[in-house]
């Protein structure tokens, strides 16, 4: 199976063209999936996918780009932000674990240190302690804040010296899994069961492991809907999300009318499911035909 | 979507390694998915799979080399031949009807006969006539038949002089759909109930159409199977067959204990077995990430 890593760089800037054509353009030898800019948030998020090494280059290119051309002292947007570029997740695909992006993440933290002489903070899966997994407890202070912030012995960061760039700030680099948006739709318009539904299969009330969920009402089609994140469709697969929403709408005498995946899935994802429910045995990823075609 | 073709060419040689090499390796802008030779049939059976110009351009190439380096006034085997390339037929995989797949055949089959001076005969999908869509028919009487077969106007040449090639003979072109070899197996050791079931999901018979299936015994596993040909997975789509026999294996209470899938499966096969079970509302084929390295 092709090793592919998909790469969901952000950086601060979102309003003018010309420089976010720049950044982006920067990204050679990896198929860039997604560019999308918010002018309130002066902020662009570039999505790129690859084999590991070419992904690793591509976000470096983009990094040493928005460095050269970004200067945080004038940036303003809605949204936080401690860096020109401001955070690199690697989020295993295909071929490749979780462990291995950690792996990634830190050697590119270490290049863009001592290449770019940008600070880096590790997060998420690559975090260095439990206090910095989570993005919002790395950036809290912001570019402003960021001098002070490494004073502190806690916030030093895990590569480079104890000092901002000084128009670039910090950069947080991690590796999480791949997250998956999935709706269940259920032919009813009573919300109270759409939330019951919504707790009863959710990690924090009891459900399935890796799965955030909501109960909301679609009024113009007169339907609730189990909204979801399955933040490892690796591990907690769709089928069986699928399953526990069935079963626990069963109680209710509840249809599933119809499903949605808001954008992509690694082709892993859909096999499982096909795995699943057509009892396949021994039916490998590379069984698709399309997939042949990736392989080197 | 990307389009994408199959071709499984034969040609009239499976003993000599250094001339199957030859003719094979003058394919490029493909990928070869499979060389299978066999020294009885003394003939080869190359798969490739690309956008449809460049399978053309492929399966020329071959055609070419095959007509160079074969004489089949030479040629003893014991599967029937007619050409030094005996048999091309392209397959619609992806973004691609069957239409389309036999207009490609009708202009390969202009290039061969004006190019290579070899006549061809369409078939299949592509054939010109009813008695012209089996191969079987087609072949019959082989190479050292062909010059006196083609006086006969029911077999004349879809394409160039009613002469065979003297040492390359003929070949046929056709357009087919996509067959995928698909078994059931059943919690139980009575063949009996795989022969009935079978028999009440083949299109002969009655059941579901492209679908052909015969139940056996699979005695080391002491169980039975129902073993089936789709001969259109697009039309009669996977999961519709596996609902079926489970339908029909529920009268005698018997559980489907496993499936299997022998070969490859073009993607679109996969995402709609997803679709139906998961029940999927609009979700596209280029929503797998790993479709989208494949398009232009």
């Amino acid at each position: 199976m092709r090793q592919l890593v998909e790469c969901a760089l952000n950086f601060s800037e979102g309003r003018r063209p010309e420089v976010i054509a720049a950044v982006v353009g920067a990204a050679s030898g990896v198929r860039v999936l997604d560019v999308s800019s918010d002018a309130d948030h002066n902020r662009t998020v570039v999505t790129f996918l690859g084999p590991p090494p070419a992904v690793e280059e591509a976000a470096l290119a983009i990094a040493r780009q928005a460095v050269a051309l970004l200067d945080l002292r004038q940036h303003r947007g809605a949204h936080p932000r401690m860096g020109a570029v401001d955070v690199i997740p690697f989020v295993p695909i295909s071929g490749v674990t979780l462990d291995e992006c950690v792996a990634l993440a830190r050697h590119l933290g270490e290049r863009i240190a001592t290449e770019l002489g940008v600070p880096v903070y590790l997060y998420a899966a690559a975090a260095s302690a439990p206090h910095r997994r989570l993005l919002a407890d790395i950036r809290r202070g912001e570019f402003e804040g960021l001098a002070a912030k490494m004073q502190d012995p806690a916030w030093q960061p895990d590569c480079g010296a104890a000092v901002p760039h000084p128009t670039a700030g910090a950069v947080a680099v991690g590796a999480r899994p791949y997250l998956v948006a999935f709706n269940v739709n259920l032919g009813t318009d009573d919300l109270g069961i759409a939330r019951r539904i919504a707790k009863a299969v959710r990690a924090r009330d009891g459900g399935l492991a890796n799965v955030q969920a909501l109960g909301v009402a679609l009024e113009a089609r007169g339907l609730v809907q189990v909204s979801m994140n399955l933040l490892d469709p690796f591990a907690t697969p769709l089928y069986r999300v699928f399953e526990a929403v069935r079963s626990e709408a069963a109680r209710y005498g509840v249809p599933i009318v119809g499903s949605e995946v808001v954008g992509l899935l690694p082709l892993e994802t859909i096999v499982e499911a096909a795995r699943y429910y057509l009892r396949l045995e021994g039916f490998a990823v590379r069984q698709v035909l399309e997939a042949r075609l990736l392989e080197e």
